[in-house]
């Protein structure tokens, strides 16, 4: 996908959406930078709960709620398990008030382009601004020259080949879900879906933080069980979802380690979050 | 209705449509001027026939088309006798082509905006230059300041009571569509719907020269066509029709004249445009 594509179908997602459209647009063509990169009606977990975002810059964590007087907001979100949801604690919420007047409208988003702004430029400055670069996003190479993934800045990968290689496994393709690490001692890597499908129940709590994980095949579920339980390992995980364009995205979710103590036979095996960060070794 | 609502129409016709949604928006909000009018959409009569054109300037009489090389447009016009259609002879045509580089497509737009600038700036110097102003459009007294109507100027009214003072007529309502005119000697006001209706079957060449008009009722067909082709009247003409927003339009057509020869029984009453504008009064 190039720059164009992405740009032109995060606005359509504010078709039919009249004032949103118009502020989108506005916001964007005011800015008038092609390094920011910007998405539109993009899932977020705050912490009163989950939400529909506006519009989100990733590079600054900054969101933009745009308030109609005369059209509240759909209090139901529909958010399906496979949905992409960004984590947002600690992000900026700035808010666009369709006023009665054009002009009061396009003076809060003068302001706030201003803003914007000043914003890159502190980055800029301090050499912690990062230009949106397609090549770079989703990219193993990217990450490992980066040094880390950190969940707080929602790395994700297209592929679990990616991912694999990002962390060292060098593979050239791959049919499966789930791998010992060759890097780092006694963790796998993890694929789970949290969404309902023949072999699997599995499950993450909305902040992010808790897994629970369920065989649904009765035949399989002893073996699997006793196995999960006795040979514990950390997870390095990667859940799969769908993000707001419609595309396969594995995001990186932390470390999570199974806590023995609140599995049971009945309910599935419980994993907690217990490093949000993994340092990635430098290729020798 | 409010430029707020006005504006939000225009782009809202662009739904769907991604890339002239990108591309009117950015113009738009590039430009930056709130007293620049545009229609989005808006059907044309030029010289090679009807059309639609994708961005409208009417107080520069400029058309902005928005090529779109992988999505040819269209050929089918979907244009009911309604519609209300611009002549739009002489008028300056610029075309921005989707381009494969977002900044391709974003120059263009920066260098026709500096072009828009421009041109207002000479209307200015030469004190041709019209605000958009809402309160002024569809007012007849602003037309009576003016002094006068032109076919060219695209004049029109949302109600016939506007037109008939307009033109000098002192009504406070109406009722009809055809009115003897108080202050031009044998000439009447004439409101005729060019589509299919009970009584009438009414219509304008595209060009809008010639108007065939023929009753339908087989009862009143005698008096009607001795009686129109007896007293003749020379028309100042507003059709009815239906804006590019649905909005009811009594758009200015100009000054038609019976053709008795081309005139028939069976054929209907040929009448011919024979001025294009009208002086108005100046009120004593």
């Amino acid at each position: 996908m190039t720059k164009r594509e992405y740009i032109i179908r995060q606005i359509a997602k504010t078709n039919k959406k009249n004032y949103e459209n118009y502020v989108v647009t506005r916001i964007y063509h005011r800015l008038n930078r092609n390094d920011v990169k910007f998405m539109t009606q993009q899932f977020v977990n705050r912490p009163e709960g989950h939400a529909l975002t506006d519009m989100y810059f990733p590079q600054l964590k900054l969101h933009i709620e745009i308030d109609e007087p005369f059209h509240k907001k759909q209090e139901k979100l529909d958010i399906d398990r496979e949905t992409d949801i960004i984590q947002a604690t600690n992000h900026e919420v700035y808010r666009i008030a369709i006023a009665e007047e054009l002009e009061q409208i396009n003076r809060q988003v003068e302001k706030l382009v201003t803003q914007i702004i000043k914003k890159i430029d502190v980055k800029e400055k301090s050499e912690k601004w990062e230009p949106w670069d397609l090549e770079k996003e989703f990219n193993p190479n990217y990450y490992r020259t980066k040094g880390y993934l950190d969940v707080n800045e929602n790395p994700a990968f297209r592929r679990i080949v990616d991912a694999c290689n990002c962390l060292g496994q060098n593979y050239k393709s791959v049919q499966q879900a789930w791998f010992k690490s060759k890097v780092y001692p006694n963790h796998n890597l993890w694929f789970p879906k949290f969404y309902e499908n023949a072999e699997w129940d599995n499950r993450i709590s909305s902040d992010g933080k808790v897994i629970t994980e369920k065989c649904k095949n009765p035949e399989k579920y002893d073996n699997w069980f006793n196995d999960v339980t006795s040979n514990l390992v950390k997870r390095i995980t990667f859940p799969r979802s769908i993000d707001n364009l419609g595309f396969r995205l594995y995001k990186f979710a932390g470390i999570f380690e199974t806590d023995l103590e609140d599995s049971s036979f009945e309910n599935g095996v419980i994993h907690r979050l217990t490093q949000t960060r993994i340092e990635i070794e430098k290729a020798s």
